[in-house]
């Protein structure tokens, strides 16, 4: 399978050489992110794109200095809802009518059980719930760009708090979960570019209940 | 990008035809979910993958009684550790160590700093940040069985404590999170298969900071 061939061919790149990744990669990129499924649908994330020299500097300092901050060409930061709020669930359920041009009993019925459901619910239980689904966009972001033949890097080392106050995304009810640097390996710089991929065995990681 | 031509191609099935996926498939399925990228590579997640009539009976009880627990394939369930322990992050470690056949002064104090900073954080919190790397790999396993031309669906709808009896997961240290039904739609009664797929749009989506 294609996939599998892009899985084994991207790693977690640790030095980027400054190189512009194409806004159309880029377009294609968040693309799949905004295709990934999500639970009932309502995709409780968003994503900012840095290309900011200054901003992209900002954000090093409050991540462990990592130099592909600063050395990538886009940085994507996963935020997710801080809450699931009634206007939000509504703008979804809302959109899902207009777009599908039809109104349903047993959808209707569904919203309100999500709106009865999640307003009960701890804020911080429902940021956890949205950020899962984050990481569902995430991951198919990075398969995207390895289809793109661009180099990507997960980063979960920053401070969320500081990233949100630098992107101002307390305000927008939004709570910054992983980071995406997209660019292209430094193949002088970067350490983990030779090494082996180390993923544990398909026996340590499935258990079979025929 | 043949990927996003996967992505526009599946959708979450509601019903499915009891249909064999051959094993091959679902081998490749799960090799990409193992080949996910995760938090400092520690794979922090198992999969069961239950094929047994009976058990997925019994799932179905506590599953909102959705067809698909039982109508479809194989039934995987992401279940992720309930906490990140000394052993654990020892294993991944010792495991990269054995097969890059290298010793590193830079990765044994990283070892060091994970084993220090997650033993100091409450289970729940480890968890839930295990949780998310399941998901990414949750993700990979959606766009996997895309590319092999097989249905699946994406399941919450279930209680997880009742889930992680039947299984017998907590004994394992390891807590459900996520299901994904594999097989095949049975399109006479899937109400969902001729409905157009809904997404917010881009512009909702994301914000450019240039």
């Amino acid at each position: 399978m294609e996939l599998l061939e892009k899985l084994k061919w991207r790693y977690a790149t640790k030095a980027m050489n400054g190189k512009k990744v194409p806004q159309k990669k880029v377009d294609e990129i968040i693309e799949a992110a905004r295709l990934a499924p999500t639970s009932s649908g309502l995709q409780p994330f968003e994503i900012i794109v840095v290309t900011n020299p200054e901003v992209k500097q900002e954000i090093r300092k409050i991540a462990w200095d990592q130099s592909v901050v600063t050395d990538c060409s886009h940085l994507l930061v996963f935020a997710a809802w801080d809450n699931y709020t009634t206007d939000r669930i509504n703008k979804m359920f809302d959109l899902t009518n207009t777009i599908r041009d039809l109104k349903n009993e047993g959808w209707e019925s569904y919203r309100q059980m999500l709106l009865n459901s999640y307003s009960q619910r701890d804020p911080e239980v429902n940021f956890n719930h949205a950020a899962r689904q984050a990481y569902i966009a995430f991951g198919l972001a990075v398969v995207a760009a390895a289809f793109e033949g661009v180099d990507s890097t997960p980063m979960e080392g920053f401070d969320p708090d500081s990233l949100d106050k630098i992107l101002g995304l307390r305000e927008k009810g939004l709570r910054s979960c992983v980071l995406l640097a997209l660019g292209y390996r430094d193949v002088e710089k970067d350490w983990l570019v030779n090494l082996k991929k180390v993923r544990k065995s398909t026996e340590d990681l499935v258990t079979f209940i025929d």
